[in-house]
């Protein structure tokens, strides 16, 4: 059973290779008579879009979206919603010298492994180029969400260096290319990103994403918990080693008083006293806002020599020409945050169906 | 769509809850003609038992295990096999006054949003208790891997206290009730437990489950990469927060050159000069150890008062007594261990599929 | 993926071999606080229990079932719900010389080819007595559906004998052993029945399903269209060899004009003129009576000698003892009726879930 | 939970409208190193193209496929398949007076009911345009199942004519337009679809799908039994309202001795003395070929007046103009195919799973 599906209610299946003529994304259970243009999915893949600073890849891709069904008049049919984006930048010859040698920390080897053939181009369906068909199902997602639900991504670490929490401004997000929510560690991290492209290396990342506005009650225990789906969503995001919900791995380290969230009435409502459940209990959601955080790796494609072999097994060195990013987790954020979208839209729809009707 | 089922080839359904008259669950999907008897099943759910050691709950449960189809004369037969445990030791008196009160941090309050009901004897539904059929399915998920694959777990941190890698001994693992595979530690652990349990409190704990002799080539990229899968697997266990794989969320820290695991040859064969992949590439098993680990939060159910509400959403004031583990970590092991060899069961099914007939 | 499963929100799984300890089904995708007893299982179980009349097989199964999990209080409570019963009457020896010989028209032979292991002991797993599991499903499908939906069973023909759908009382079906709704071809056909067991043979026949009261709007096209799921539903029951709907295959006889059902107004609604549609278009409920026939055939355990081969691949001849149905449609009424429960409580919970909130 | 995709190990997800700007599948789950053209699919769907004789709807369309990835060098790579087929000879106007108006025995009325909006140009979702999709994923499908496994499809009845068996030519098949294997009969076919055509009617048909050279031990019993499979996808194609397999409702009518296919040995191997059975016992392939029939209802889009209602529940007389085919049972021909091989591709790749590695 092949993997290039997510979802269960709201389910989308990408396709496409990173050099192939298109990628592509068909989301089916979106429920009907919701308002969609393209330009509402636009929006968000402009935000992933490669080659916008000095800090990302310099591939440049207008990844404009077309909607090619299940949108009649503006509205969504409750037929399947096929959208496409075209790949323009295309630069094969870059890559043909790893035609052969498996690049360290790639998935070159693992596909050969697996498949007895590779679409060496550019990554082929390994690449971070298919995140854009989840950026563009996320968008829809978003949609399904409606307005109440928000959802916010921003890192938190690039390398060393963690933000402020004291610093923290939501609206500093969207002002620097880094999606990062403290002015202060933005310069900081600029000048490391600097030191790491002229070195020809690259620096691993913590990305955090919040959903605030989840009504309670969203995930299906025992193994469709929503902490579950989250961690899997997230993990699928290419170069991801890591996934956390509220206090995460820190909750090792305390005591049963410490962790749990006391509960207290506030203005006739229920009301938590602190959030290291990430708003997440039994895997069902509480109401207090969704946190997730995942940690992506230092991208492999670098300029440092590294040992390695080739497809038949001779050892060989290499280093990685092509066009990437110092720190891939920049360009995770708008990712995680689509992700995340998908799943609260598939658990929305999960829980409408066991509700009274 | 209810979550009470995993994984997709090799598929299991669970049922029951903590104080109903059993629990049990549906295996399916197992080849046939594979050799198994109550024994092999029974050997792991002995480990995961409660009321072994005074560092798990008092709930004493001889946890054994029946096979009621799927398996004749000693092997499988390729028909679901249905495994049930009956529940023994149920005192539902002692959770009576958590009928009208949520427990903070536990799932209470949730599952009442959620469905509007809740069978709250002993934590119905949420019960850790749950966990003994993941151990039950885990055990027949090993027959199907064979011999060749071999999976570990164990304990590498409780509170502040992590194992010293450097005296990191396998056959350490069982010699103590604690899976930790550092003599010293061990013994720094016991007395944390006792300082602990004295205070009426809990303590986090970090696992870690290692599976060795797997092939190249398992995982789905790129939505049920073996990765996300494992994620989603160990995060659906009770009281999990995090999830890493390889250097995980150190990976954030690294540099590329340091992170990418660089290959050689050795005796005419691939060989990885590091495992911070922790055994998987682009989603993929690169027939390195697969390296998971994942951290267990407090258990919530302590004697230390907290606040919280009731049903009718006024506020009180909660001590949660029962028998109850002081850390849940210690017997969250097994699981660990049980839904790797599940997610492997899985995912080798999934590659025999599509390779060479 | 093994194929024990049925549905998706509302999803079943069954378990259980004719001569084992027990058979069970596990029923999960339940809503919660919908008021469930055993007795309201029991009743529609005792309908096609076993031994109640002399057309139908002797072995004697109280069929009395157990609900293990996923009620507390008297209501569902969303959690799956595990049923159990258990095998009484068993009698292996019966089939102690079709051990080694394929039985000519069973499954024999082909879960021999497929799983190079069998369970023959009364058939196994392929036994008829699979579908009390379906019938207990069922039961719990209805509750879901509520009592504005109704659905009715019965036979329609018996060899060459069908009804005659002028005398059509509803009120007889349930005063005969043979789910007729014509009191004069039932006596026919208990003569063609007392005939067909003094030969030591057996005969097919024709059940017919209705459901009425089923709101429009179910069904999910184009694949999970109702007519398809209804389909594989009832094909999948032992001994099917054909499905129709509305005027099924009569509608390849019909043109365009004789075929498409008008519509008018009346008392202010929409209203069919004729039902050849069967309730269902463009694979979506139409407000209609849903109407489905199923061809069941002739059991192949009879008295008459057959040739056949044993698992050596010698030519043998073979008489089958035992206890068994001389018509298994008469006994595939109350199963029909199940999966027509089963198929539409998981289309009411689909299409809930992309309705208005 | 929409239903547009088919299949779970070789599973494909259709899209598209029959106005929209294209219709597309994307197959997901196709072995790697497959050879795999353009041409191998093009081939399949020239054989259900529109506008070929006088006897199919005059809509013209090219039907060109394009293959936008999991191709690579000529061969599958085990990434998903996503087909493009661009519409180009829509005239939406021909539609327009239906916009407002169900048409009897069409899918207007219940795709209303159930979405509240309606994408009505040309049937939209609900058009047999949707059909060429399936064609498309049947010829990856005949890759996968290779040269030993040959499915042929034919008409057996139109309206009241039934084919000679005794006629039967495979060759003649290809000879005329209808898929007739008689020549005789179709001659008679083609003067009653003139008659038909003149009268602005329309007449359904009877399709036969047989599958040859199936090995045995393809099925997964007990929900997803192959004939269960087959049966819905069948019934899943526009306008079929009846599937059987071998025998099938004649089944009703036999005695056990009559319908069960005796075995002897022939050259060393089991051989069947007959195929009542259609080449599934147990809801598991025996070797012999599959056999399979489905009926097609005349279409519902004639020149005859209907009454009807409109989209107020106003009554409405309604004749329908458009381009559409007097018998659509000739074009389910290949369609039938297509879904035969695509079931069998499934079921090949769930047995390989479970097969010894």
């Amino acid at each position: 059973m092949a993997g290039n599906s997510f979802g269960t209610l709201f389910r989308f299946t990408t396709w496409g290779e990173s050099h192939g003529p298109a990628i592509g994304v068909v989301v089916d259970g979106v429920p009907p008579r919701i308002p969609l243009h393209e330009s509402d999915i636009q929006h968000w893949l402009d935000r992933r879009r490669p080659g916008q600073s000095r800090f990302t890849t310099q591939r440049r891709e207008a990844d404009r979206v077309e909607i090619l069904s299940g949108v009649f008049a503006g509205f969504t049919t409750g037929a399947p919603i096929s959208l496409l984006i075209r790949n323009e930048d295309v630069r094969s010859r870059d890559y043909s010298d790893i035609q052969e040698v498996y690049r360290p920390g790639h998935a070159d080897f693992t596909y050969d492994m697996k498949y007895g053939i590779r679409d060496w181009r550019g990554g082929g369906r390994a690449s971070a180029r298919e995140t854009a068909c989840r950026v563009a199902a996320g968008a829809v997602a978003r949609k399904v969400l409606g307005e109440r639900i928000r959802i916010r991504g921003y890192l938190v670490q690039m390398g060393d260096l963690a933000i402020d929490r004291d610093r923290f401004d939501d609206a500093e997000i969207d002002r620097n290319p880094l999606f990062c929510p403290d002015a202060e560690t933005a310069k900081r991290w600029e000048e490391l990103l600097l030191d790491v492209r002229k070195q020809g290396s690259s620096i691993g990342a913590i990305v955090e994403v919040v959903a605030s506005g989840v009504p309670p009650g969203l995930g299906e225990p025992v193994y469709d918990k929503l902490d579950a789906d989250l961690a899997k969503a997230m993990m699928s995001i290419n170069a991801v080693k890591g996934v956390e919900i509220g206090a995460g791995f820190a909750a090792a380290r305390l005591r049963g008083e410490e962790n749990a969230d006391e509960i207290v009435r506030r203005e006739g409502r229920p009301h938590f006293l602190s959030n290291r459940a990430g708003g997440i209990l039994g895997g069902i959601s509480t109401g207090q806002d969704i946190v997730v955080r995942f940690a992506v790796k230092p991208t492999s494609s670098i300029l440092v020599p590294r040992r390695t072999i080739d497809r038949l097994g001779r050892e060989r060195e290499i280093v990685t020409r092509g066009r990437h990013d110092p720190c891939v987790g920049i360009r995770a954020v708008p990712v995680g945050e689509a992700m995340m979208a998908c799943v609260l839209a598939d658990h929305l729809l999960r829980q409408r169906a066991i509700a009274d009707g």
